[in-house]
């Protein structure tokens, strides 16, 4: 597949730090940010630039705040045209601070928020495009979401200059068909904006759902190193590096990284396909139970799970 | 999903025992087929019946040959009305005895074949349908085809009493637009018959096809347990039986035979999503070069493996 307006964002030290609180090494960091330049991917996400009133520091590594300093801290010395992207909950938002795009290594700020607290993430990508950043809408959990307020959030969003829009399958539980039905409801009613997929893995439908997404026109799509993400984990980058036949794009800085780094960092904290995020998936539930049961001795005890969960929520 | 017609084939004991000679204890292979039955899976299938003068007693466990009375060992005293398949390669057939159908445990019988021996498939399919049994040819390896050959062997499958053709992706190398393509292309020349799936899980596509398939009125897919098979191994079943909307199906006793026989076995044998695999698929390979890699000291050196096979086949 090739279409060159077809962007990839990494999100392995965002998504990747949901596991282990941001304590990402500024040797992986620096690792990941270089192996992404030299494959020529679009954007690396860094993390989450959260309030340290609600996220208190010493329970977090620096990639929960992303501070400009630590960004540039990290990529010093290592000439890329790589874009950088930081995420902001929009509701958790309380100081935190934005210098103008020219004073900043960030290009791109990220808004995740739920169709309940859709003005509060228009008023902050308002703020941020008024400070010259590009900007994405990622409106979570889709798939829990009562359509007709998702709608009337889709036509709030619609006027605001944000550029993306993304479909978030947060919960791992959409299959091809509801990502067409998305994708294209989006489209509708966002006219102009481009799309973006953001796809979890609970059954092994990431890297699926994003080249269904892909068919049908979106233009942004996330991946992570070796599948690394809370739970079951994203689309792994390598497998869309390999689907999108775009020549720019250079696999083998990729697999480098994954070797070096991902296969060791798997020994230590534990992403990717398990039977409790299959569960929580096929169900439309949020995988919090199923993390929570994966820090217990009970952690293989899938059919206990099951009967446990089925038709609790 | 549900549509009455699609019928599951669990391939565990089969697919499975390509990892490990077909070394599964009686007691494996019994608690499979039980919890099965409970689960209302539709076949079993229990592995090959091989000829034992090219596959000599020594090297191989009981389920490379699935004699009746080995069958008929493992399931003794399980009251169950699943159907037994086994599964035998057309290019390997010497000496291979069937007893007609009414005295043997089973009920289907699997050719696999690679276009070329199609004419050795098709004799063999006349043969067993004679006896009385079901049978399936598995037109193996097609993304590896010339089309105009492998629609010149559907014609003449056309001709034989099979009930059911498998399109096969051996290597892992389709996406779902090359599913739906084969599928048609497999129900325009073979007017009548059902259509199979057995897709593989190099490139985390295996449970997608699948689906692909369905949608696309494939009615006999095959699954197998934590996704066990060579290499990337197959479409895990538990997800499958998920998807299928069909009352009849029962989770719960495949969530038990993964926790208890699976996860311990996955400690022993190795399967499932590998870069190594993932990069044979991408590049539309037999994945032998990444089965020999995984069993040398580099077996992680993945940048290394992708520019050494690169462009090789």
């Amino acid at each position: 597949m090739y279409r060159e307006e077809i962007k990839v964002l990494d999100c392995t030290i965002r998504d990747g730090g949901l596991i282990n609180n941001h304590y990402f090494t500024d040797e992986f960091v620096r690792a990941v940010y270089k192996s992404l330049t030299e494959a020529k991917v679009d954007y690396i996400e860094m993390g989450y630039r959260s309030s340290r009133k609600y996220a208190p520091p010493g329970d977090f590594g620096d990639w929960k705040y992303c501070d400009d300093n630590a960004i540039l801290r990290v990529i010093d010395g290592i000439d890329s045209d790589i874009k950088i992207s930081i995420m902001v909950d929009a509701h958790r938002v309380l100081e935190q601070e934005f210098k103008p795009v020219d004073q900043s290594p960030v290009d791109m700020i990220r808004i995740a928020t739920y169709v309940k607290d859709i003005d509060k993430a228009i008023t902050l990508a308002n703020r941020c495009e008024d400070l010259g950043y590009e900007t994405c809408v990622n409106i979570m959990a889709i798939s829990a979401e009562n359509e007709y307020d998702l709608i009337e959030a889709l036509d709030q969003v619609a006027k605001c200059p944000t550029g993306t829009v993304y479909v978030v399958d947060s919960y791992g539980y959409f299959f091809c068909e509801q990502i067409e039905h998305f994708v294209k409801l989006f489209q509708t009613h966002l006219p102009g904006k481009r799309i973006g997929m953001h796809c979890h893995n609970n059954q092994q439908l990431a890297y699926a759902n994003t080249i269904e997404g892909i068919r049908h026109d979106s233009n942004l799509v996330d991946g992570s190193l070796f599948g690394i993400g809370r739970g079951a984990g994203n689309c792994p980058l390598e497998l869309l590096i390999g689907f999108l036949k775009n020549p720019k794009f250079n696999i083998e800085p990729i697999l480098k990284v994954i070797q070096d780094y991902m296969i060791p960092m798997r020994e230590e904290i534990e992403w990717g396909y398990m039977i409790p995020y299959a569960i929580t998936g096929s169900l439309n539930q949020h995988p919090r139970s199923a993390i929570a049961m994966r820090n217990t001795e009970d952690k293989d005890k899938y059919a206990e799970f099951y009967s446990r969960i089925f038709g609790v929520e």
